[in-house]
């Protein structure tokens, strides 16, 4: 037996990886749920076939002036709910579970609306500051442009991502597909509140959207004098519509709603506004029937996103990847169980791991076909840990809906299908 | 005077920044060419107008599935050469003035196509690996996708960007916008070619495109067993048909048609294939008539975007910013110089700096109308600067045409009118 032929076998070269070889044999056969084979000795320095798109000519260059996915990806869309009552106030999903990195393209961002999606001209576009200011000031959006800039990757997350009561999604979409991250350009909400001049009486700033809902939200002043930003582009280019073109304000790691897009006013305040949005909605309702408000951060979460719901898996090297983020900064780390829990084996974070961002985990992981069921959990840099559902539950009860950041368990079947671990089998 | 008054003429409080006030007066009248207005105090209290789309609900959410960019953005598209000869091996260009941060989206990466866009139907293409390997291996799409996965932020660069003749452009993407960058998900060369197994003669890979061109070009394999992976997503989604769906090769810093787009071949080779792509082009003629072959890495380089060609300054306070790369690694400074070379100030570089990534440079400016000449110079880690055009053509002559990655300088009028400082004014 030639070293080579050795090496096939699993028997020599450990620093030979055999990996899609494992469970499989890579010579003579295809391997198990795949078409791959090897190439016989004689055919080996042939090429293979000549496909029909090498025959002719292919489309010319900037056909696409501004590009568009393979027909063959028309599938890979927003995940849109279906026989809703309205669709102005709603949300839409990305679809993680296709995804890969941590970038979420344009066109596949979340949605939540609470008036419909308005069509802002930006050149009649103005943004107001007012209330406890020394000058107030209206910006157009030339003007906002000229302030210092600056870039960063954060996620946005709807803060009930997935509710309490909505744990049955079948994909990772359909659980916590109200998560997407960018790379965000604007100034600093704080250079433009300098610029105004906050007086001393000022603790919050009152955002409002140009949208039909005037999206109003409280932003407390420590946070729009910290990482808060005015935000015009997104991934390079201007914001989409849905993300709030011409201008929203961002608040790194805080639940998305107080993002307020379409932002015109900022009215600088000593209470907070208590808007519909901060009262009869985004609260968190205790056991006990009092509420929880300005329940600002959310916390460490993680997903694995494959193998996730409705996808099918074979024997054999099966890498886990999947993403993990946290309001609070930093991921520490990811650890995956595929035992149910009993043990946890601590994930590779991809570099860089950026705060408030979305941070991919991944972990090899080798099936043997024995049904099981995968989680993992995240922790971050100030050492929360990611909780079970059951410990949500214990302390804020089942009437809670938003801040579900629970374990997400996915079930593997004998099959290799992979189902939502919170739905009986 | 109040204290309010006084900072606003500049007189107090060193501590508050009056960015847009500067060269002009903030209050009882427009900045200078803006439409910027501070508020009366009788109506600071009142919101202003209710524009016509608050008046109404906006589009429904999902309304647009794969999203696209507002209609008030439908200019800013990829730039397309106009009156080619043909367009099937040409070349369109990435608006750069007009982006921001340092991630292109999908739909505006640049373009260079030696036969025209394949339509590949992912599920018929193939990878083959062969020639001095023990196995040879003829993987699909599903396969490759199970070996471990990476993700990295790296830019991607034509090598004639721009051609030493074609210094003459107006805008910033004229010149330099063949250069686009993107997070890309794929599986790390080395362990596909560990898993054939490399013959110890191997010393080349000849990689080969599922193009009518069947781009061809001879890879290291150095960098092959470096840093070098076959790419099958851009910012989270897959390929699009114009950067190689469903597969590229990607070698970080390396002239862009070394990844070769829709790859189909992997031949592990003792010598290099000496491609039409690496004899009659992508040489680069020397004074003595011979060329330079193999030269691949593209070196630093550094351009400013905004103030760039075609834009127009007001007098006050404007940031300068641009981008800056290497393919030998990160970025170590940039400088920029607002007299024409005689002075030079480094800018602020955004984080994280990625290695062989763009890499976006910030530098706050007073413009004081006085006509000026502005560049930005790059400097990477291994300690090599960024030349002037002449320190180029020098060692090069004038008859070379790719690798050219001379400082670019923008020529700033009395009207604040910017345009490209290599043509006469």
């Amino acid at each position: 037996m030639s070293d080579a032929r050795k090496d096939r076998a699993g028997l020599a070269s450990p620093h030979r990886r055999r990996l899609l070889g494992q469970g499989a044999a890579l010579v003579g056969g295809a391997l198990a749920g795949s078409t791959a084979r090897a190439v016989a000795a004689d055919d080996a320095n042939a090429p293979p076939s000549i496909p029909d798109w090498m025959r002719a000519p292919g489309a010319d260059v900037g056909s696409e002036p501004y590009g568009t996915p393979s027909r063959y990806e028309r599938r890979l869309i927003r995940n849109i709910p279906k026989n809703l009552p309205q669709y102005i106030s709603a949300s839409s999903r990305t679809p993680l579970q296709d995804l890969d990195g941590i970038i979420t393209p344009n066109g596949l961002f979340y949605e939540r609306h609470h008036g419909g999606i308005p069509e802002i001209d930006p050149s009649q576009h103005r943004l107001m500051i007012h209330g406890l200011v020394e000058t107030p000031l209206i910006l157009s959006m030339d003007e906002i442009r000229r302030f210092p800039s600056e870039s960063q990757i954060y996620f946005l997350e709807c803060s009930g991502n997935p509710g309490f009561e909505a744990m049955s999604g079948r994909t990772a979409s359909d659980l916590v597909g109200l998560v997407s991250c960018s790379e965000w350009t604007g100034v600093r909400l704080r250079t433009v509140l300098e610029e105004a001049g906050l007086k001393s009486e000022a603790r919050w700033v009152v955002a409002e959207g140009a949208d039909a809902a005037a999206m109003t939200r409280s932003l407390p002043i420590a946070k729009c004098l910290d990482d808060a930003m005015l935000v015009y582009s997104q991934n390079g280019e201007r914001l989409r519509p849905q993300q709030g073109y011409p201008l929203r304000v961002l608040l790194p790691g805080y639940e998305g709603n107080m993002s307020v897009k379409w932002l015109r006013r900022l009215n600088v305040t000593a209470e907070p506004a208590y808007s519909r949005e901060e009262t009869s909605k985004y609260t968190d309702l205790m056991p006990d029937g009092t509420a929880r408000q300005f329940t600002f951060v959310m916390e460490a979460k993680s997903i694995i996103t494959r193998p996730s719901g409705t996808q099918r898996i074979a024997r054999g090297f099966n890498e886990i990847t999947g993403l993990a983020w946290s309001g609070h900064g930093r991921i520490r780390t990811v650890e995956v169980s595929v035992d149910d829990g009993r043990s946890w084996t601590e994930a590779q974070l991809q570099a860089p791991v950026l705060t408030r961002a979305l941070t991919r985990f991944r972990l090899p992981w080798t099936w043997d076909g024995t049904p099981t069921t995968i989680l993992s959990r995240a922790t971050d840099e100030t050492g929360y840990v990611q909780p079970y559902f059951a410990d949500l539950t214990a302390i804020r009860g089942t009437k809670s809906f938003y801040h579900n950041n629970a374990i997400i368990p996915w079930r593997i079947a004998a099959s290799g299908e992979v189902t939502n671990g919170f739905v009986k089998a």
